[in-house]
């Protein structure tokens, strides 16, 4: 996701360093216009603004409490834009530390897949203090196509994402069912597609989705299943901790952890209708 | 369902016959040009068509064996086009037992609500033998505003309605369950309801059921809880009979029940939203 | 089941008429001293007892419908012993269409393997007419080990019976998983077995059920699994009927469905085990 | 659980050091004949043996968080013999940590109520180093009824003690399904409660749960409903990690959710019975 988003930030003018484990990874961004830098501390300047986009939770804790240098060279008046998906939880966490150096951390997780993100098809979910959204709000607003804003606390971008893949996946999972009836039955399931994506359900996630569950299109991973476990177990705590029953997410998780002891972690998250049409036979 | 149906047929000029077991029903249709009759046999006339448009498998197959001459009287070259939401498995038996007299099935199951059929908005489901479809096709295009084929073997449309629905209470539960993890994490629903409702999910389902359980509307009935619970335990038997395990069918059979059994049954099927928020506690 | 059954009715003394649609299926009981019948009536004598032991609802209804002299033969005075795991429902229809006849229906259905029938080892779950229950009463007694009683209400004990066996499924499915999550944990199942076995579960379902699992020993049913799906069919049929929401036997229906799809129907029914493996990758 | 386990060391002759936060809680021991200390590094002597029973995972890591000297001080030859129900995950890190300063830690988690522990009737489930297991064996033995090894791997004591309440908290929903289908079907649950715990489920869990279901008796806490949740929590988490898809885990996780969402956490985890009800409508 990182590359996309910096080549448009420095197509939109702006500088930007950037700091990458594997020096060759960051090497196109560099023809591009963008600062190389040795260490995560170099990335950022006083009162700057920072921007993560880190695989899981332990990533982007890590990356702070590895290089404590970070937050004390960003100071005042600094912001952190933290484009992960993350458990409110730990957005928490982070908010909290980062005040205590006198960064804002604003949440930005990002709904598109890198594909989306290069035509500046994604969009933002945004929430954070309202001068630092301010600030970068405009910036996100011309790499994207959208920013929706969820309020003040951070925290609340990060429920709307995952309630947002837990929409998703539930989606999947129905879909994936319904095929797997039509199937049996002796019903063509493009047939049963054509019905929904058409009518009541004629929106992206349906005909998109639904088009490539019927094409069995699932080993060239946008977005790895074993990301989609990850998605799904962040809900499920966190409706843990919030005391929320809900059992189709329980279900959601369980389905993606079957597809993962089968060695499905890099397929496409949408390969769980492959075990839903494995549990009947097909 | 059958008032608005019969009102948009007699204004296409149709000759259209009524039985209703309370024939103060039928009276309004009566004005508006329909024939009224008082016993079932008296709908049909030779070589005719019969359409019916009954709550549930039980009644529409306990109308032909308490009226055995209505088979009889329709005779061959007629069509039965029957627009109930039935079993597959029911579907089967009725056309074998039309078929010794000649009748051809032809199942034409309803996407929409009363209201919707009085605008001529409603969905046809059909399928049944080519020719048969060919002479009511046309009739259906105009009372509704799309037919939908699928095959010559009548059952097979039920299958495509029992999916549909099935796929309509899954985004129900799906909507309901984000919505209550949303309110408990100190998120606006409203909020979480605009982003889905405005991009990935901009459909009539998740943008119009969406907007009903946000506004907690559970209690007028466009479709009524005790019938979701019945179409749901019609997925689960099906699921059965082809043997496709299907959870999340499971989860809503349960759910349906659940409402059912705390005295929900006249509440709107998307009422199972209260459900969802009373497991958390609020 | 019936063979054992008429083994021992016979060394009780009784006189045992025998039909059986497959004639040499019954032949070795006529060497032990039973009338062998060539029609289904032909089996009972006025005012007297009639026991069946059939695979399922549609065979005992069948019965009675493809044999309409058997319920006139038995007349006044007369009972029908039913041994069958039923619905509930059935056993009501049955009930009623008996007392027509002046025959009292004694549901008697069996807790036990064949095996355990030929050693008098299996129990009767009794319920019907306080008359005719004290009359058959006795002789099941001594045929099995124990007849418990539910009442005058002959459905009660169909009620007994499945809400027994969705007891034995509930433990096989908990043993399989936690079995299954010590294999993946490195911890040896007979380990966790030794514990359970000897303290809180020292009973005979988790130490005989939980040993078959341990050994992997599922290929020669004693009970078929197509005949635990049929029985998980029935407690959750008969849930919906009750409205008593029962997640845990939805699990078990759809457990047991998959096993069907995957072609394990003859397999014993703790062969779920082995999905609950599968779905571990194991 | 800690004070009768201290009892009845003293009893058999140990010298005991005893820490509290709270003094007040001790002081019945020093009469009994423990030495009371103020901080938990008093506690212990260097190639002494540690006891610790705490109530969950972040309690028992905390403590060695915040007392560095605890380690430091027990030394080489010194043993941990930990009590808490605790993740598999962390008894790992323990062990590790413990190792570094040449403690060897003993996993011991305790099956029983307190009731049990004083009268000597709870088990230990033990695992870790054969030198320690052997050390602290006999004293355990003495104390409590029997000791179950499971090898020299702390985590694997963990891992069965969670199997093990997993087991109880599914033999607890399938008897409440079973007694609430039962009294809505018109059966008297304790007639079907005397067929299962007199027959195949003749067991301490089966009789003594099944009777506090039957009598309805939840409110007096053996064991809390909240820690029932803990562990369920740990049991989900746990087959996340070991990738063992657990749905009827998953289940009784969201069912003890439930009742927490409704403010049951302070009864005693059987009460999810009154859940099960609720569901029915009862």
């Amino acid at each position: 996701m990182g590359r996309p988003t910096v080549s448009n930030l420095l197509k939109d003018g702006h500088t930007v360093r950037v700091f990458n484990r594997t020096v060759e990874k960051a090497r196109p961004l560099a023809d591009e216009g963008a600062i190389l830098v040795e260490r995560p501390e170099e990335v950022v300047e006083p009162g700057g603004i920072l921007m993560t986009c880190l695989a899981n939770d332990q990533a982007l804790e890590g990356l702070f409490e590895a290089n404590p240098g970070l937050l004390e060279r960003l100071g005042p008046e600094s912001v952190h834009v933290s484009m992960s998906t993350i458990a409110p939880e730990t957005a928490r966490r982070l908010t909290q530390g980062h005040a205590e150096h006198g960064t804002e951390y604003v949440a930005a997780p990002v709904m598109g897949r890198p594909e989306a993100v290069a035509e500046r098809a994604q969009l933002y979910l945004v929430a954070g203090p309202t001068a630092a959204v301010g600030r970068v709000g405009p910036i996100l607003e011309s790499i994207g196509r959208r920013v929706f804003g969820f309020g003040e606390e951070p925290a609340m971008a990060n429920v709307a994402k995952l309630a947002m893949n837990f929409l998703i996946a539930s989606a999947t999972e129905a879909m994936s069912e319904a095929f797997t009836l039509a199937k049996k039955s002796g019903l063509d399931p493009a047939d049963l597609y054509g019905l929904f994506a058409e009518t009541l359900f004629a929106c992206p996630i349906y005909r998109n989705y639904g088009r490539l569950i019927l094409d069995g299109n699932y080993r060239e991973p946008s977005f790895r299943l074993a990301l989609g476990l990850k998605d799904m177990a962040l809900v499920a705590q966190h409706a843990l901790e919030t005391q929320v029953p809900m059992p189709l997410a329980s279900l959601l998780r369980d389905r993606y952890l079957r597809a993962m002891a089968h060695g499905r972690g890099e397929w496409d998250w949408i390969g769980i209708a492959a075990e839903v049409e494995a549990d009947a036979g097909l």
